[in-house]
């Protein structure tokens, strides 16, 4: 016990973090960080890729004494069967969260919901128009509804190409065009890469791995891209305003309600209950002064860029949170959601409740939503949560710190009005070497590395480097509780990007949203590229997940390769065991992409990695480094 | 090395395995067997499924010293996520096997290829009219056209139900709702199944379960379904006809090519070139006597059943057949094709050509397959196999027995039309007692067990207490070698049993097909179902899948089960680490489905296990056991 309390320092740089995980040794509760102690060391064999229950001739371990599966599959096609698969996993998360927006819209366009409504009708006839869908004259709800009916078709078989495609720069689609891997549809991808990893489909590493490509892709410019934009168009387009980060946001003497998952079908209703005057008496009833509610993860990123609601953490303090004592309920929806909050809420008189029907948690209450009762399920959640304020253990609440000022909102949208309605004025930084790149910094914690030390490292060297970066998802806290989401944080930036974000008032990092919202970079991305006439691959750009834990990261970082931008991962997937799919991420595919991947643990020198990469982009430009 | 060949006769029932395994000992060839001794024994994490790799947090495994992954997922969680993913790449197999049928329909439809036809044009009119299409007075393609657009559909995400559903007797659909589990697009609930089984999705094992449900459910009502009747209609529904099988059937002055995989585009145009005289001449030319082609695999199948083309083996003969020294090529398109086979056939002049994008092989020659050159790369397939007989060391040709006769074809319709064009005698000689029930035995071969003892006993076994058996996939073979595919096998079956197949002249044992004809034994359940006014789970009726080994056996498997049907494994899949999944797939399932799994690798015992479900659904229609 001792020992532990000593390395808490060495778990997270975060003092809201220390106090909690000290707060759970005094009360003997577990958390990732335990639980990591007792899965390690892990099997060598899973962490390499080289072992294989795809079939039950298996399982199956590639070794000196077994170099082959019993079906006769090598180290490299194990790998790749793997890999394809985990890939999958994240494909199937991001896109099927798109299905969910899609459904909502096309209930909105056909009058079947009251609960959700076109918020952004500009945006909707924009990216309808951009669909070719004719909208002049026309009512918005029939537009509507022939874009519900464009994105239902990416997910189908009939067609040869998913939605915004058309986004893609002409060179990158005339790559992926010879390489067979522009996406036809979504599921579609999905599906085949199931099928591919069957015993005995595909068994040569490489041509999984290029299909690996063409899913990701489904997933990034269709699947996530989807689910993004219709998102703007239900709930608004995110435009800069002011939110505030870390554990600090919850309240003592408030109902404390934590909103975590990734889709903001759930929270956007929940957020609309709480406001509601009947509830917030009602807490004031049961001797609360009101009602917080505070996001956590992907949804949490949702809330805060539309509506400015807090954060009150990533990934690693979703338990850290509950264990504050002050949360009377966590209501989620899906992905990476850890199953120990539910044993975490135990512990405390916090209810975890689920809502959609893909992602139930045993122990926990369910409560669906669905289109038609969205509305009517938050009031019933919220009020779930307000009962429990009274069982609420005053003596055990202990709120760790300050909540810190961030700036957030960034949508492509925001963006360009803030740089004055083009791209020009970034465009000419770039050229001119005052904002010598950009990266996105993006995904998760891992509790194998020091808790955000390589995020917030990583993006305090590339600022310093004149490289805007912009963060999603969990990378967002980080740079939030770091002080680099507000616009003084130029102090730490170098000369060009201290001038160019100084005198436009925005922060040298950017927050482009959650998770999905990694479709914004892609388009930022061909923007700038179909405005230089280049290929993505380039520009002076490059990715970074350096605190990755999720399959849905590594799609990501899959998409982003594939579609030309250079990506970092503090550290590999499970695929060292194979030659074959390790040189082709490391090396291959910037043959063939002209972009790859790039691990490194160590944030100091991942920062000087990337920044080499820029200036070879910089280069190939004819622009000075 | 002695002592292995002394083990050779526990390794398989058949004479032709013994002496093929012999070969491979004394010419240093390695087999399946070989590569089973290496990886044994077996990870017993993996084995029991408690081993996860879903994200970079771990890998982890439940042990009494972790009970817990770094998530907090415990086993049933891990147990539940890992078998999801396996039942959705079998769905996956099947399913996306089934999109190719629908493109090369599509393609025939909108006159895109000359290569493939409507062969069965009857069948293309009533499978149109059964989904509502208007057939009157319409062109066959006009109609054809409709159809497509139907079948793709069932793979989108618009529909709230799959094709087909229009079959299920009006009971089973009702559980089917109560449950939630009717399936919508097949490729929706494969991806569904991936997203759920994300970290931090669904935690409840029962849910992903009742997900696996519905998931396999538009396998075999949807995906394979539209495989096997779009198969009928492009290459014509199968009829009653005499083939031959086991390693006899390969000729010792011939060019042999033997077709592998799925998917009969490939094979039948393999077929018609072979036929074609200028490759017979060529072959002559070439000093062999002719070309025979034959089948391994569910091609293999497609093929005998369609075209009484004879088949060379099941799985586990495979390797063995190319260790005839006879085998020139072996042309593969997609699923349980073994990788070694390119390492077996380099042993020997053996060529190996891919067909499918999907699915290359390292090593192999890849002709792809599309649906305008279809016959062109068939033509080029035949002329390599010729080219390659002049490379053939006759001095290792070793081809060891006599081809056995077999009767196949036996399709619903040709079922119905030996009937007498109804159900009746069928369903008569069921309430008589004569036939007591009917059961499917299904699938693969697996190293583990002694090759084909238990699909041959098990057969064996149960037309002797007087139940009739429909076989599909590899235990074909096995039936076949036993001798049980002929109508003279009577004289093996119980009275009852004997009197009926006897007096329609049919084997007391019926090859159905492939392995996505399983759909066949579905919608022959669902008539006799729909006949008797019950459920499917009301009949007497079971399934197994004695020596499975892949991922499809375990989704054809569960879909049996949810479409009511009492299913018997030879061992389980990985699942044995969840107490909560284990007793859902023995026991809860068969409270809420009237159908669950049993696992018994004895095939005697495993005769009884079904003989007794047989006589509780017999006691349960109020018939003698």
């Amino acid at each position: 016990m001792t020992e532990k309390i000593k390395n808490v320092e060495e778990m997270s740089i975060w003092e809201d973090a220390h106090k909690m995980i000290r707060k759970a040794e005094r009360e003997g509760i577990e958390t990732a960080w335990d639980r990591l102690e007792q899965q390690t060391p892990h099997c060598t064999f899973g962490e390499s890729g080289v072992c294989c229950r795809i079939c039950t001739m298996g399982p199956c371990r590639i070794s000196k004494k077994a170099p082959l599966g019993v079906c006769g599959a090598d180290a490299d096609v194990i790998v790749a069967r793997n890999f394809g698969r985990f890939l999958a996993g994240g494909a199937a998360g991001h896109s099927d969260h798109g299905r969910d927006c899609i459904e909502a819209f096309h209930a909105v366009a056909h009058g079947e919901t009251e609960d959700y409504h076109i918020k952004d009708e500009a945006k909707l006839l924009r990216i309808a128009a951009e669909h070719g869908i004719e909208t002049n004259g026309r009512e918005v709800l029939d537009v509507a509804k022939d874009l519900a009916d464009e994105f239902f078709e990416s997910f189908g078989t009939k067609r040869k190409k998913t939605s915004f495609l058309h986004r893609v720069p002409k060179k990158q689609m005339e790559t992926w065009e010879k390489l067979g891997i522009v996406p036809r549809g979504v599921d579609r991808e999905i599906t085949e890469m199931m099928h591919r990893t069957h015993m005995g489909c595909d068994n040569d590493a490489t041509n999984t791995m290029l299909h690996a490509l063409r899913m990701c892709l489904a997933d990034g410019w269709a699947g996530s891209m989807i689910a993004t934009e219709l998102s703007d168009i239900l709930f608004g387009t995110p435009t800069p305003r002011k939110a505030q980060v870390n554990l600090g946001v919850l309240k003592k003497d408030q109902v404390n309600i934590l909103v975590h998952g990734h889709n903001p079908i759930v929270s956007e209703k929940i957020l609309e209950a709480v406001n509601e005057q009947e509830f917030i008496d009602l807490a004031k009833e049961k001797g609360a002064t009101g009602i917080n509610l505070a996001g956590l993860c992907c949804t949490g990123n949702e809330l805060m860029m539309r509506q400015g609601i807090p954060m009150a953490g990533n990934h690693l303090m979703t338990e850290l949170a509950i264990i504050t004592g002050a949360v009377e309920l966590i209501v989620v929806d899906y992905q990476c959601i850890m199953p120990s909050l539910v044993q975490v809420g135990n512990c405390f008189h916090t209810k975890m409740v689920t809502t959609a029907d893909k992602a139930k948690f045993t122990g926990a209450d369910h409560v669906k939503f669905e289109m038609h009762n969205g509305m009517e399920q938050a009031r019933k959640v919220v009020r779930m949560a307000i009962e429990r304020y009274s069982m609420r253990d005053h003596d055990r609440v202990e709120i760790p710190c300050e909540p810190v000022d961030i700036m957030t909102g960034f949508s492509n949208e925001a963006l360009l009005e803030a740089l004055g309605g083009t791209l020009t004025p970034l465009i000419d930084s770039i050229k001119a070497g005052k904002i010598r790149g950009v990266v996105g910094i993006v995904g998760c914690n891992n509790p194998k590395y020091k808790h955000d030390y390589c995020n917030v490292n990583l993006t305090r060297e590339l600022i310093k480097k004149d490289i805007l970066v912009i963060v999603t998802g969990c990378v967002t806290t980080a740079a939030g509780k770091a002080g680099l989401l507000v616009p003084e944080a130029i102090e730490q930036a170098g000369a060009g990007l201290k001038e160019v974000c100084g005198s436009l008032g925005i922060p040298p990092v950017i927050h482009m949203g959650s998770c999905v919202d990694n479709a914004r970079i892609l388009q930022l991305a061909a923007l700038l590229a179909n405005d230089l006439g280049v290929s993505i691959s380039d520009l002076p750009l490059a990715a970074s997940s350096p605190e990755w834990y999720s399959e849905k990261a590594a799609t990501i970082g899959t998409y982003a390769v594939a579609s030309g931008i250079y990506t970092h991962l503090g550290h590999p997937p499970n695929i060292t065991g194979s030659p074959v799919v390790t040189n082709l991420a490391l090396n291959g595919l910037d043959d063939i992409l002209g972009a790859c991947f790039a691990i490194e643990p160590d944030p100091f020198k991942a920062a000087d990695l990337i920044d080499e990469r820029i200036k070879l982009k910089r280069k190939g430009l004819g622009l000075e480094e």
